[in-house]
């Protein structure tokens, strides 16, 4: 039994998120079907991230257990080919001592939340943007980010059914660009409440489209109420693009 | 009757093509069917380059008259509201002269190939890329490319059932260029033979894997013989990014 840790890439539209459920297709099951059919055991994955449904990852990391001797290169292969069709492929993996844990050992995620900011609607990147017809004032989004960096009492920006023991977390990133005719928030965080990059960014976007001043976000952080922001922005624009470990 | 410069984005995947054929939809017969459904008059439209059947576009251009007077922002909407839900949309859309024609008028079209080179498959970018796993040498296909710049007979790279009726074409710019895991080659010229872009990229991924010697490059268009040269890469890979115009 070798601990692998594997860096995963998949499409999320068509599955009920990462983790297994009985109400649809999962990332995970499908993972765990293809290490099974490798190794003719069972086995558990753990993920770095709890992708919600529709959301996408680039970089996902997660551990697993795998029953089979074999040259990482192979596993690699073998998992990738008892993957397909599925929209998810196994971009790296390499063997871990058994205390390494994709969720516990995790120090920072990386999350890319894509916005496409044009008249037109998306047809190359469908299923990957959000579509924002209406112009947004970057300066205008910039301002406002600023005031959810560092620690703070993130309860206005967490889903109702968020089950994490504290609303606070440490924003380490927030970063507003601009590349051609999509906007990108970058965040970055050890850890992240339910729904909060979506949150953000659908606040980020009322602030952008002039509905609210970028004042307006500190109100919001300072009031401690998920009623008091913005709404939740759609799963397909949000990637979780990478996992910081300790020796990465 | 208003004559309109359109810039179209598609998917290619599930088109026979820009042409118009009775074989399947085309991205033409599409758009045509959203003009006459905004105007009420059949609408015959020319593009700028027929892309072939999975070939995709970002920057097409199309002409078109419209027979209905309307605000140009009215008639963007109006296309893309009719254009739902196929993967087609209309980026922009501006009056013209009765002399501009989209194919003829053009002066410079912009082909970008994209080559995903890693290990895994594509999941994210599946469809949009050509996934190729073995290392592909840089360095050696720039080397090669070089020489394809300039003014040629082009025969080595021109499809069986080509209809130019010559093979001499002025290739402008050949750019191979990386992109974390990905290859860009970036062609433009005033026009192609028919898939020209594709043979070029085959012949490239055989000098980049090792296969050929760079200075093979020199030996296939020397040749003007498409047997020499290598295989057509897939259409997925393949994005119409721009156009020129005189005065854009």
């Amino acid at each position: 039994m070798t601990r692998y840790c594997l860096t995963i890439e998949y499409d999320g539209s068509n599955f009920v998120g990462w983790q297994r459920q009985t109400s649809g297709p999962s990332v995970q099951e499908s993972l765990e079907s293809a290490i099974e059919a490798f190794t003719g055991e069972p086995s558990t994955t753990i993920a770095a991230g709890r992708t919600d449904a529709g959301v996408h990852a680039s970089g996902q990391v997660v551990h697993a257990d795998i029953a089979r001797v074999a040259e990482p290169r192979m596993v690699l292969l073998a998992l990738n080919h008892h993957l397909k069709p599925l929209p998810i492929v196994v971009r790296n993996a390499w063997p871990v001592g058994p205390n390494f844990h994709a969720r516990f050992s995790a120090k920072r995620r990386h999350y890319r939340y894509r916005i496409l900011n044009r008249s037109a609607p998306a047809a190359l990147e469908r299923g990957r943007v959000w579509w924002v017809p209406e112009p947004l004032d970057l300066e205008a989004m910039r301002q406002a980010a600023v005031c959810l960096i560092g620690h703070h009492d993130f309860t206005s920006f967490r889903a109702a059914g968020c089950q994490a023991n504290s609303p606070l977390r440490t924003l380490d990133r927030l970063a507003v660009t601009a590349q051609g005719e999509e906007i990108y928030l970058d965040l970055a965080a050890q850890s992240f409440l339910h729904n909060q990059v979506r949150i953000v960014t659908g606040s980020l976007k009322w602030i952008g489209n002039g509905r609210w001043p970028p004042e307006r976000m500190h109100e919001i952080l300072e009031a401690r109420d998920r009623t008091q922001a913005g709404p939740t922005a759609p799963p397909h624009g949000l990637c979780l693009t990478a996992v910081d470990y300790n020796d990465s």
